[in-house]
């Protein structure tokens, strides 16, 4: 349960961060609605890894939108979770999957969507995404109707 | 009904104002064209509470839109309600969901969902989002496409 | 038939605009491409009418979309009827609703759909929407389908 | 076939424009990839007739979008074509239909839609949208499907 | 695989830019989450290539959206690839599909849509659309699903 | 002074809303920070008035922005004295400059400037400026300087 | 004076509308407020010629600004005087100085503006700007420093 | 000094929230660039105060933006300060006098200036600003000149 | 003199577009307004060259704002001067400078203002801006003045 | 010079990129048009650093405009300088004035200016300025009037 004398992580700033990708700082706390479904998204404009080749910085802005069964994520360890990615090397499309699989494992939620939206490169940007609904719900059915109906209406883009 | 002589919150500005969470305020007034459905969406772009763990003030756009059945709520008795969470701590989750149960009293509408847009803390922001169908109705199927289709095309959030 | 010689309204600017709620100005005209649907939509920025409880004068903008049967709605006496509400007092709910139905009488369409967005009173807009299909066609069907998917990406509202 | 020695129009600027309405300008050629069904939208946002009782000008951007069939319509063809309006006076309703119609009769299309948004008059904009399915195929259902679904998320207009 | 050691076009800037339409530039890895979906999406905002009539540039906006199968396409590779077009003439809608095609053949994906937003020519803009989802798979449903609902809510276009 | 007590108007809602033109509702009350200069904007964009030929109704947004010398307008009084116009007939470039000399006979400010934006009337608006300085002080010269460098980055008009 | 009786064009719409340039239709009324110095600002969005070279119809947002001496120029007329350019030829920079040229004439006004913003052509588009200052007043000094200042912070152009 | 040992306020998340207005909170530090000016500005989006006569919470983004002299105001505090308003109600244009005279008496900064934009009441919103510049220095005619050419081209304010 | 008859390049598709950087296709003709100063602005957003370095594509928008003397250049011939750096390399602070000085060499203008703002490489943008006043006339002092302030209020640019 | 033999930072892609604050990887080139000033602007969306006090990182967008004397900073050397600051912590205020000095002492340049905009913490945002002209030149004059007039039109922010 996330009571007050619980939630070390958001009461103290004394945190340390760490500095390559550490999943275990991941924590979780008891949903006090269970009755009822409910989505909830966390927009991330300022997360930062490295290109595994060229040791260049790449800059993303992840959409994480889940929906809760048992558990929720607690805000500041997920905030931890995507820091520790600062200056770690991988691929757009792994690190998409990755954090989705790390989400799965930690909360076993109804279900769940990371979308990865990467500054250009080069002249061409990358956007990831992937899903999860939990099997043998009526989630798993909407997983493959949220994927393959998936941004079908693109934002522009234009690098500037 | 809402008549002239009972809306006495409207044409009155000595309404004192609540300064903790107080459901009790809300009041009805009756639905005038109960033969067609139709939606009533409200934008609060100006909700604050506190956090409950640190004091600090969280603030949000809170979007409540529902399809009345025989009961409206009166705008002014939900503009005291918000205004209630001002001193008032709460998680963003929590939030959302208290005042779509509120309403639900309140109101038994056919349908009504809750969007909360929290500005952001630490890098990261929080959008929860509820809905409900009246139990029996079509409105009970409606709530779940509208909860499998939610957000599939979510708005570009920079943090500035 | 909207002919040259019928439309006197279009061509004439003596015109004289009703100051208060007046149905009776709506003129209609035959519908030359019956063979195929289609839809019309006006876009009414400038509609005002005023508070029944305060007098205080109220701002929306109104969207209309139809799909005619034999008739169309003629656009400039459209517009003497919105500017009949510019003295009338009615709460949001049943302006929205008012339109729709003098339009369904007016003109029998296949579909309407009626939407009013409020500028804000109190820091909270208030944005209702009906619509209608015409009972034992297809467009019944259409009108529960557009209304249980109504508003499912609203847009942002900052009140500024 | 679009070959370079056919296509006379786009690479001469001699073509005389015609100054009243005037189908006969539009020219096909035949479609390379008929084993796969794609879309061709055309944004003509400098569309600009005359209205047939006053006289005035009015100015729209049209778009059209049609899934080619045996043929494509030559670009330079259909910029003449539109055109030939200037000077024409015809309502924003007959407007939409009459293009959809003479491209209809050209190209025998899948599917075509045309869409006009028209700059205000006395307050007031019109935007009437048109479409078609070949009929005796999938894309007669895919008509009714856009229509019936058309412009659920209208954008916001405000006349200045 | 794509690991270091094989990735010779993303750290190696020596690479020569091929001056005509050349698709043995592609290259292609394996992908790592065969287990579960994942959309990826190219926006490449810098494409150009010329008239085949006049010889006049061309610009476009491409954006590539894919389901992997086995491989994924390798980004740099990609960019070579759309670089190749810049002194090559074709029209528009030959463009997209030969994209199209040359994907289809190197990744043999599950699901693969090619969309060019060209900026104006004489008043006129074109943007062709075109998509694949893998015979014999839900896929194939997919792809006329997209393409009958593609672009019903067109972005505003001013030529400005 | 604007103290609790004599401020009648903002904490009482019978207010009467006079229906024509009515400079008499203008209340002031006294500049509590006279030792430095500052400046107050208002920004009304509900702003309506009649046309005086044809009757029809005019929508603006007039933006209002004064230095205070002794008194400051009350805004209640201000919204009052705005809502006047609302069924009185005046030109464009006439309800600017009665808007500022009403308020200069008010207030006798250092300086004030009043700017109007109306909406389109066909196809063509008008937004009349005016200002004035306290003569024999320098905000005389101010007024010039504003004047003669007003607007010189016109904001963008589209009529839609 | 623009008095009701004098001003046949704004209340009579069977004004005839002159298809080649007309200085002739343009009149002028007397200024009210000729004690103090105001700005008048026309927004023209829906402006179009003719190119002399080819035919083709071009496209401009005019945009003119003054500061009336004795005479102001009737709205309706300007609107009959920019619409006389529709079937006429001339190259965007004569188009702009002719209008204020014959503005000029016509009102021998303090101080007057004219800014073209010409739709693009060939990927490439124009926009002219003039101004004057009455010889012998302070305004000639005005003229000179908005023309060395014009335009500094310019918008964005992208041709879409 | 901004030394890590003296910064208990911005490493230490146990902070008492004061409730009301609270100028002691406010905290410098010593400017480490003495030798160049440089400004320092501050985007403060979530104000809130209460009105002082009807007790309605009021929003509204403040602006600060200053010249250090010898100090600079450390920002938890400057956020401890502005939220220290939040159960205090002051007039709109009292509020960004007071922030500036206690930013002054704390900081004796070379320049600073505040501006408050609160949302809407009755379709009017206020924006007063004020300036201050170290009497006996240049920066005090600098003052002077931000006055005097203060928001000489206002954003667009459309209450939505 | 621009006439009909010396203007071929304007009514000739057959031109043809020189593949590397080509002075000599720039082309002027005679200002018929040389009584008056005034500006001629050129948008270019669809600019391309290569990358002196690694050979790859370079995309800017270059924005030319000139005050004629005794010739204005051609506005077909200019676009095909742009077009020839297509296959050209050179480096952004060049390129601006090269632009302008050719210019200067045709026009011998009063005043040219020269800016480039080029698509980013590796997370960074360039935009180098040039302008000239003729010696010995009050451009020069104006090239200062408008170089000394030039872009003081920066375009927001996030490289999405 | 920057020749092609001499830039191994541009075509060279296995580049170092140190992890902490490190100004010897500045590297400048000769300026070739040293006749005439000019503006050289970088745009710099992905900067970030870390808070020296919570270890926690920043972002921000960093602008750098300067007018070069002999030299011009290599760009791809400015990018691994601003990279060197990604695991080093600053205050804000200090992150900008140390950049500007860093380039001062590489370039010696006419003028510069520094300015940063910080993404919010706690609500708050934070936009250091500073800037540089050359002592005994104009453009310390310059730098004192861009000083005394910044960012008088500041941008909106709203957190979201
Ligand atoms: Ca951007
Ligand atoms: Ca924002
Ligand atoms: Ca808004
Ligand atoms: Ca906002
Ligand atoms: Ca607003
Ligand atoms: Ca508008
Ligand atoms: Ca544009
Ligand atoms: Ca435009
Ligand atoms: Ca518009
Ligand atoms: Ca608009
Ligand atoms: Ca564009
Ligand atoms: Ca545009
Ligand atoms: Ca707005
Ligand atoms: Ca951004
Ligand atoms: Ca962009
Ligand atoms: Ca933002």
């Amino acid at each position: 349960m996330r009571e007050k004398e619980n939630l070390t992580l958001l009461g103290n700033q004394q945190t340390e961060y760490s500095m390559d990708y550490n999943p275990s700082v991941l924590e979780a706390f008891q949903n006090k609605h269970p009755e009822n479904d409910y989505f909830v998204k966390f927009n991330c404009p300022e997360f930062t890894s490295l290109c595994p080749i060229t040791g260049q910085p790449d800059f993303a802005t992840i959409t994480i939108s889940y929906v809760p069964d048992e558990r929720l994520v607690e805000s500041k360890s997920l905030k931890l979770y995507l820091f520790s990615f600062r200056n770690h090397g991988d691929f757009h499309e792994d690190v998409i999957n990755i954090i989705m699989k790390d989400l799965v494992k930690l909360l076993e939620p109804k279900y769940i969507e990371v979308w990865g939206k990467f500054l250009p490169r080069g002249g061409l940007s990358i956007d990831p995404y992937c899903n999860y609904g939990k099997p043998g719900t009526d989630w798993e059915q909407v997983a493959w109707n949220r994927m393959s109906n998936h941004d079908m209406f693109p934002e522009r883009v234009d690098n500037r």
